[in-house]
C-alpha cells in the first residue's frame, strides 16, 4: 500500500517564508516515520496512515501559533492502484475492520476524547473520497454518522464537512476519519483544509 | 444534477483582507448564472459545470495580479447522490459523451487552445475523483492522457498531475477535465490548487 499526503500551508502574512520555515522543524520528531519532498505548491509526506495526521497536526500549530491567521491544505490518499508499495507506508496497527457502524463510531469517539489538548482552537473542513467501489456514499454516509458523534463535528456544507474545536481532538476526529472507513486496502482520498486565526471568527 | 465548489483564496500578504475584497467583484459578470454563500473558511460557488472555472478563473486572476503569492483551493463536485437537483446547475452544454479517447483528447486539447491569454503565469496541481464506480482508474487515466496533450502539462506528482502555464489555458485545461470524464451525471469530485507569483518560481 502507498499512503502519504501533499500538503501546503499558507500563512496570510508578508512574513509567510519565515514563518513556514521556523514552523517546519516540528516535524522533527516523526521524520524516522516519513519521507518529504518539498516544490513550490506543496510538500509530499510520505508514511503509515496513522502518522499523517499527528504529523500534519504539529506542523499546523507550529505555524497557527504564530497568531497569524494560517490556513494548511492536504490531499490525502492510501491505497491509491496508480502508486507504487513503499515499506515506509505499512500501517502501524491494523484498522479497526469488522466492526458494526455502531462500534465503530463509539471506538473513534473513544479516540477522539483522549486525544491531547493543544489550546489552539482551529476549524477544518473535509471530503472524504471511497473509490473504485459502487456503494462509496454508504462509507461516506458511514463516516458522518461518526462524524456526528465525534465531539468536533460543526456543521454540514455542500461537498464537505465542518468541524471546530481544539486542534487535538480535531486532528484526531480527520484521522480516525482516513483510517476507519473504507475499504482496508481500498482507494481512499480525502481533501481537507484547517484554519486558525481567522478574522471572520472573532 | 448538483455542481459547484467550495473555494478559499488566500493571498500571504498582510493586506490578505483588503486585496479579497478588492477581487470579488471579478465575479460580478458570472453572478446571474450562480449562487454564492461564504463563511469562514470557503466561499460555496453553484452553478453550471461549465461556468464553475471560468468564474473561478476570473476571481484568482483578479487576486492575483495585486503581485502578492496567492493561492486558490477548491473542491469541486458535480451529481453527488447527497445532493438535491437544482435548476441553476443545468449544464450549458451537453458534455463530450460517446466519443472515443483519442477524439476526446483531441477535442479538449483543441479548447485548451482556443482559450484567451491573459497574460498571467501559473501552476497548478489537482486530483479527479470519478467514484461510484469499480473503473474509478480507466477515467483518470483518460483524463491523464488529456493532460499529457493539452499543453499545460508539468508533471504527474503523488496524488496529483501538475499543470502549469498561463492562465487562460490552464483554468480551461481544469474544466475541460471537469466536464470531459467521469461518466455524465456520475458523481465526480475535483481537488485544485491554483498558484501565482511563488517566490520559488523566481
Amino acid at each position: 500500500m502507498f499512503s502519504g499526503a501533499q500538503v501546503s500551508l499558507y500563512p496570510m502574512s508578508d512574513d509567510f517564508v519565515g514563518i513556514i520555515l521556523n514552523a517546519i522543524e516540528a516535524l522533527d520528531p516523526w521524520r524516522d516515520q516519513l519521507r518529504l519532498e518539498t516544490d513550490s505548491l506543496s510538500t509530499l509526506i510520505v508514511g503509515p496512515p496513522e502518522v499523517l495526521f499527528p504529523a500534519m497536526r504539529d506542523l499546523f500549530c507550529a505555524t497557527a501559533r504564530s497568531g497569524i491567521h494560517t490556513t494548511m491544505h492536504a490531499t490525502v490518499s492510501r491505497g491509491c492502484p496508480g502508486e507504487p508499495d513503499d515499506p515506509i507506508c505499512t500501517p502501524v496497527a491494523g484498522g479497526p475492520r469488522g466492526m458494526s457502524l455502531a462500534d465503530l463510531v463509539a471506538a473513534g469517539r473513544d479516540r477522539v476524547a483522549a486525544a491531547p489538548i493543544l489550546e489552539l482552537d482551529i476549524a477544518a473542513q473535509f471530503s472524504l473520497y471511497p473509490l473504485g467501489i459502487g456503494h462509496h456514499m454508504d462509507e461516506i454516509y458511514g463516516c458522518i454518522e461518526f462524524l456526528k458523534n465525534s465531539g468536533t463535528y460543526d456543521r454540514s456544507k455542500n461537498f464537505c464537512t465542518a468541524l471546530r474545536g481544539d486542534a487535538g481532538p480535531v486532528f484526531e476526529t480527520l484521522g480516525q476519519a482516513f483510517t476507519g472507513f473504507g475499504f482496508d486496502t481500498g482507494h481512499l482520498a480525502m481533501d481537507v483544509t484547517v484554519s486558525a486565526n481567522s478574522p471572520s471568527d472573532r
